[in-house]
């Protein structure tokens, strides 16, 4: 038995990049009244493909939050068709990046709306409008910021690598190209003042949340307010996408522990102060709630609607009353 | 009872914009064996729409003569799908310039191979071959010209005019934006020295023809050589789009003879040869000869696949053994 969290006023600010990040940020809206969650999306996966702005990341989370999402894939459209493809393909087009027909419509009006000088969080405000999506989804930036992989096959953009060529390259490091020059769009840092606390979703570290934790005048808004992250490894493996993968190729043995560690040094050492591990990992939580962080320990793999509910469900009450460090199983 | 064109070897070079031009243009291609004949297609309508390169002209030629294209819009593709315009409409974008799925795969391959660096040229050659298109279909120029319509309104580019405004304002008068810096394309002006005639189809002579005989260099490739151009002024009338409202507007009473004076205008006096003209404007034959010009009168509106190689094969024997000044009926 579970207490209603609604009960208890708090405004949570989410950080999330695609697909796992999508789906608790999902259980987050089944529970939360709209106007008490913002979530702020990764944009350094956007990138021009046929001359159109395609922001993969913000998609998944609208269309996930929406009931579009194409529950098989994680990404794209429910219930799409191929049309415009099939056509592309004949005329010998590339088809590595596979762009559904309604999905198409969001990327042309996106691309006009930016070439008429509206800015990408305008647009998504006016998309989420139109898909009658409640709370705030908000870009984390207006300003181009993109991902880029080191490989010994050179620096990649992150789609090329990560869709491209299926993450097969080895990763040596990442950069965030436009990092200095970026800002958080307009309504971030705002909504992290007005947050009661804030929760990094089951989302990539390396290429989902550091950019978004990265970005100049980011973290300095983070202090005072609890963060809490849940892993996305559970028993040393990503549930989708190459974070496991990455982790070891920098000689990193991927586990929830590491995940820990790695959120720890992005966040400065202070700022992290709860973290979120499966029950299969749970011989793991003494070890990282001897670092000083809260720990709870549940089950973080969401295997449909009510498992993403069930996730935000424990991830709200444990950060509306974060204990001190220390092991909650739940 | 008709002679066989093909005996008498001829390489023919059409001039083409939009509908009319394209069912000649078909025509033309049902006669002549594919080396043979060589159409360069009017790019002043060329624009941006959705961040995508649109080349109206090329794509009605194109897809008129691969048997792609809507017989009942003379736009656009027969078996089209609107998906994702549907959803481009729920986002709020504009629906004035329609773009059916299998339309906007050639747009966005356009445009991606563009942004590669191709030229509109390669990229049609490489689209035609995709599509089993044998005769050369040529951009005008790969350099950007785009026509202008001066109205009361303001300065209009011409689609705005066109589709978007229906071509309800005055018309005043029109330029070609980047004329001076545009250059004909690669193979315009070979095929022009290799052609023994020129058919100049029944387009807009103001914003379909004009725009491909103004292009620098153009018109002393001309010199020598047979140009015949059919009026696309019927009855006083255009069997499609402004060409008549046009004439009216700057004063002109459309009628076939205003089209010849207009292109003896264009040509420089001397270049144009030969005149096409329908049966319903015979009376005005003799006046249109008295300029100096061959005329054939002959039924020039084409109401199916038989009516435009009907046409195509009297336009083909009246340039093939080009008469001295005078009327020929046929």
């Amino acid at each position: 038995m579970v207490k209603r969290v609604s009960q208890r006023r708090s405004k949570i600010l989410a950080l999330a990049g695609g697909v796992g990040g999508a789906k608790l940020a999902h259980g987050l809206a089944q529970l939360l009244p709209p106007p008490d969650l913002t979530i702020v999306v990764n944009t350094g996966d956007d990138f021009q493909h046929f001359g159109l702005h395609i922001s993969p990341d913000l998609d998944t989370v609208c269309y996930t939050l929406a009931g579009l999402a194409n529950p098989a894939t994680g990404w794209g459209r429910e219930a799409e068709s191929w049309t415009v493809m099939e056509a592309v393909s004949l005329l010998g087009g590339p088809l590595w990046f596979q762009l559904g027909d309604r999905d198409l419509a969001t990327h042309l009006e996106r691309t006009r709306r930016l070439k008429e000088g509206q800015s990408l969080s305008e647009i998504t405000r006016h998309f989420c409008q139109a898909w009658g999506l409640l709370p705030d989804v908000l870009p984390m930036s207006d300003d181009p910021l993109s991902t880029m992989v080191h490989t010994p096959q050179g620096v990649l953009p992150f789609q090329e690598y990560f869709v491209h060529l299926r993450c097969e390259p080895q990763v040596t490091g990442f950069h965030f190209e436009g990092l200095e020059q970026a800002r958080p769009a307009p309504g971030v840092l705002p909504a992290i003042q007005q947050a009661s606390a804030v929760v990094v979703c089951p989302s990539n570290p390396w290429v989902s949340i550091a950019p978004i934790l990265e970005l100049p005048g980011l973290k300095p808004a983070l202090q005072g307010r609890p963060v809490v992250a849940v892993s996305p490894i559970i028993a040393g493996q990503a549930v989708k996408g190459p974070a496991a993968k990455m982790y070891r190729e920098l000689g990193i043995q991927p586990a929830a522990a590491a995940v820990a560690a790695h959120y720890g040094s992005l966040l400065d050492g202070g700022l992290l102060s709860g973290f979120v591990i499966d029950r299969q990992d749970a011989a793991q939580a003494q070890a990282i709630a001897a670092t000083g962080l809260a720990v709870l320990v549940t089950q973080t793999l969401m295997l449909d609607a009510a498992g993403r509910r069930e996730l935000a469900r424990k991830v709200l009450e444990f950060v509306n009353e974060l204990p001190a460090p220390g092991v909650v199983i739940s």
